[in-house]
C-alpha cells in the first residue's frame, strides 16, 4: 500500500476528549477516529488490524468445533421478557419501531440463541454442539472513557455451548480454556486465567485477565504458579493453591467462561429427550471474548512513548518501508516494495515526496509496524538497507538478498 | 463437515408465516430462521453463503482501489440534524440512551462517514480515494414480507467515493460499473444496469436489477441490447437506445450508484483546497449492494421445487457426499471423504444412520450444494460412485480416480 493514497493521515497531536493511551495512539496513528463517547469508526489500518484479531479468534473457535452463525442485532422483546432482563439489564438499548414494535439492540446473545436453537434440539443425539459468532453488540454504558476497552457499541466473539450432562460440559469447557490461551498467546498477550464471581449465571466463573496499567480490573495473581483470582472475590496475599506470594495488578478483562448450566434452557424450555425418552433441559456454557477490547488492550501492552509497537500477528502491514527521498532512491525503494510484495510480505510503502525524513521516521513509530526498512543515500552508496525491529531500540545495514532472506522466514 | 454434527436439521414443511420462496427454501434447509418479521438468524450453512457473497464483493471492491473501513451502526443524532433527515428519513430507527443521548440506527452511511473523512480532506492531493465497508444496517421498514430480499436488519456493501471534480467522479463511476458487473457474474445472476430516478440525489441513478418473479420493482429491458429502465420512470415500448423491443420484468434490485456530487459535502463543508489555494466542496459517489438481498436473490433465481441450486462461488460445501448405509460403504465413504477433503474440496458428508435413503436424497435436492456424490452398494461391487450436478437431471457412475479428476478441476 502506497501511503500517500491511504485515506488517514497521522496526527502529533492527542485527541482532547481521549484519557486512554490506547485510543490516544491508535486515533492519533489514523487507525481509529470517535464518532462519540464509546463509539468508534475502524479506518483502514484499524480495520485490518480487528481482522487479524476475530480471525485468531475464529480460527480458535473452529478448531473447538465451534460452528460459526450470525444472529440478529434487534431481538424481540419477548425473549427479553422470558428472562427477566427487559427491565433487569440496565445497560439494555430499547427501540420503538414507529410501528409498534419494541426490540432490544443486543448487548449479549442467550436470548436470542437459546429461542433459535430450540427448532433442532430435540434428543441427546443432537447434543453435544457448540455455536459462535463475531458480532457488533451495544450496551447503554455510564462511562465509556477507556477507549476500546469499554464502548457502547463494541466488537465482540460469543460461543455458546450445549450438552446432555455436566460431565459433557465440563470436558468442554476445559477444552475453550486451552483455545482461549491460544488466542492471547498468538496475540501476544499475557492473560491470567481468573477465578471471578459468577455474576447471576454460578458461584465462579473464570475471566482472562491481561495485566495493564489502565485495567479497569484489579487481580492477585501467584507469583509462583499461574493462578490468579479477581479482588471482587478475595485479596490474596499468599497463593491458595502453592503457596506463592500474590501480586496486585490493573487487568483488562479480554475474555470470560461461564458455566450456565440451565440458567437459559429453564426460561425458554429448552430440553432434551435421553435414551430412555424422557425429558431433560439442556445444560450450557458461554464463552466471550471482546475483539475490540483486545485491539485497545494490545496497544496498552505493547507500546512505547513514541508509539505503537504492534505484534506480528495483527500488524495491519508487516513492514514499513520508508523511501527517505525521491529519484534515484524512490527507484531503488519501488524494486525492493515489488520483491517484498511478491514473495507474500505486505508492505506499507511511505515513498510521500511532501514529507521530511523526521516525519516519515515519527511517523514510523506512531504506526508500529514490526519491520522497518530504509532506503536511503546510503543505500545507493554501499547497496545496504537499514533494518530496524519496532521492539528494539538498535537497527543494522543489511545488503539486499539477506533483507529479504530474513522476511522469508517471516511470511 | 459431518452432517449429522450439523447444529441445523432440514424440515419438510415451509414456515406458516413465511409468503416469499427464498425464505421458505432457506428456512427450510436451515440457512437461515426468522427472528422476526425482516429479521432473520444465520445458521451456519447460511454463514458460509453470506460469507462467500461479501467476499466476492469486497475482492472486487478491493480491485476499484476501495480502502476498507468500518464504521459504527450507533450514530450522534447531531449529523442526521446536519442533513434534515433525522426527521426526514421515515425508516431511521432512533434509540434513547438512559444517559440522555439520542442515536440514529444507521440506515446508510453518508451522515456518518462525511463527518469522518473531514479530518484527513484538506488539499487535491488526498482525493480521489474511495471507503467501503460491509456492515449491518437498520431500516423501520413498513412492509417486511419477501424474506431477505426485504428486511428491517439486513447486511450491506456501501462504498463512498471523494474527488475534486465532476469528471474524477465520472472516471470512477464507470470502473464500479464495470466492478459490479463483474460482482453479479461471479454470483451466477444476469443484472441488468438500468436507468432508475435519482431519489433525492440527482435526476438519475444506476440499479442492478435481477429478474426473478417475486421482485419488488419492474423494469422494462431491451430484447436487442443491455439497455434497462425501472418502470417508475418511464414504460419502455421500444428501446430508445437501439430500437430494439422492450420486455416488462419483475426484479429485485441488488446494487445501485449514484452520485451524490456536493449533497453531503454541502451540510458538513467538506472541503479541499485547489492548487490555486482556492476551497471547493468535495464531490462524491455512492455504490450499494445489498449483501443479504443477494443471498434471497441468488435463491429465487436457482431453485426448483426440491430445493435450492447454488452457484459454485457461493455455495456452502462443493460437494454432498451421501453414503446411503453404515458397515462396508461407509468405510468407502469416509475414504472418498479424506480423498475429497486432502484436494481442498469443501464436503457436507451425509453419514447420519438413522436416516433413510429417501430422506437422505431429499435433503441434498433442499439444501442444493452443486455437487452430490452417492456412495451405495452398487459402488462396492463396481467400483464407482454415482455423480450428480444439482443443476442437471441425469448422474452418471465415475470410477474414484475419474470422479477425483473432475473435481481436481473444480478445486
Amino acid at each position: 500500500m502506497f501511503q500517500s493514497r491511504l485515506c488517514t493521515r497521522t496526527s502529533r497531536e492527542s485527541p482532547k476528549d481521549e484519557v486512554a493511551m490506547n485510543a490516544q495512539l491508535l486515533e492519533r496513528a489514523g487507525f481509529v477516529q470517535k464518532a462519540m463517547a464509546g463509539v468508534y469508526s475502524y479506518l483502514p489500518l484499524g480495520r485490518k488490524v480487528l481482522d487479524a484479531v476475530e480471525n485468531i479468534v475464529r480460527e480458535e473457535m473452529v478448531a473447538v468445533n465451534g460452528q460459526e452463525i450470525f444472529l440478529p442485532a434487534l431481538h424481540p422483546k419477548e425473549h427479553w421478557l422470558a428472562t427477566g432482563r427487559w427491565d433487569g439489564f440496565d445497560a439494555l438499548f430499547k427501540i420503538t419501531s414507529r410501528h409498534d414494535f419494541e426490540y432490544a439492540l443486543g448487548p449479549t446473545h442467550e436470548e436470542m440463541l437459546v429461542p433459535t436453537m430450540k427448532k433442532y434440539i430435540q434428543s441427546y443425539k443432537d447434543l453435544p454442539f457448540s455455536v459462535f459468532q463475531i458480532q457488533t453488540k451495544f450496551r447503554d454504558e455510564a462511562r465509556a472513557k477507556s477507549g476500546l476497552l469499554r464502548g457502547r457499541e463494541f466488537r465482540m466473539k460469543d460461543m455458546y455451548s450445549f450438552h446432555a450432562s455436566s460431565e459433557s460440559l465440563d470436558e468442554y469447557y476445559e477444552r475453550v480454556t486451552y483455545a482461549y490461551k491460544n488466542v492471547f498467546r498468538r496475540l501476544g498477550l499475557t492473560a491470567y486465567l481468573t477465578e471471578a464471581s459468577g455474576g447471576t449465571f454460578s458461584k465462579y466463573s473464570h475471566e482472562f485477565q491481561v495485566p495493564i496499567e489502565t485495567g479497569e480490573d484489579t487481580i492477585f495473581y501467584c507469583s509462583g504458579c499461574d493462578y490468579a483470582v479477581n479482588s471482587e472475590i478475595s485479596e490474596q496475599g499468599i497463593c491458595t493453591k502453592c503457596g506463592g506470594k500474590g501480586m496486585e495488578t490493573k487487568a483488562s478483562e479480554v475474555g470470560n467462561i461461564f458455566k450456565l448450566n440451565t440458567k437459559y434452557s429453564d426460561p425458554f424450555d429448552l430440553t432434551f429427550t435421553d435414551e430412555s425418552g424422557e425429558k431433560h433441559r439442556v445444560i450450557m456454557g458461554c464463552y466471550g471474548i471482546g475483539t475490540s477490547r483486545l485491539v485497545g488492550t494490545i496497544v496498552e501492552a505493547h507500546h512505547d512513548s513514541d508509539g505503537i509497537k504492534w505484534p506480528e500477528a495483527v500488524a495491519p502491514y508487516a513492514v514499513h518501508l520508508l523511501a527517505l527521498s525521491g529519484g534515484e532512491i524512490r527507484t531503488k525503494a519501488d524494486a525492493l516494495y515489488s520483491e517484498l510484495r511478491a514473495r507474500g510480505i505486505s508492505v506499507l510503502f511511505d515513498e510521500r515526496e511532501d514529507v521530511s525524513i523526521g516525519e516519515k521516521l515519527k511517523d514510523s513509530d506512531l504506526i508500529g509496524l514490526p519491520h522497518r526498512i530504509i532506503v536511503s543515500e546510503k543505500s545507493l552508496v554501499n547497496g545496504g538497507y537499514e533494518y530496524k525491529k519496532r521492539a528494539e531500540s538498535t537497527s543494522v545495514v543489511l545488503p539486499q538478498q539477506e533483507l529479504l532472506n530474513l522476511f522469508g522466514q517471516h511470511s
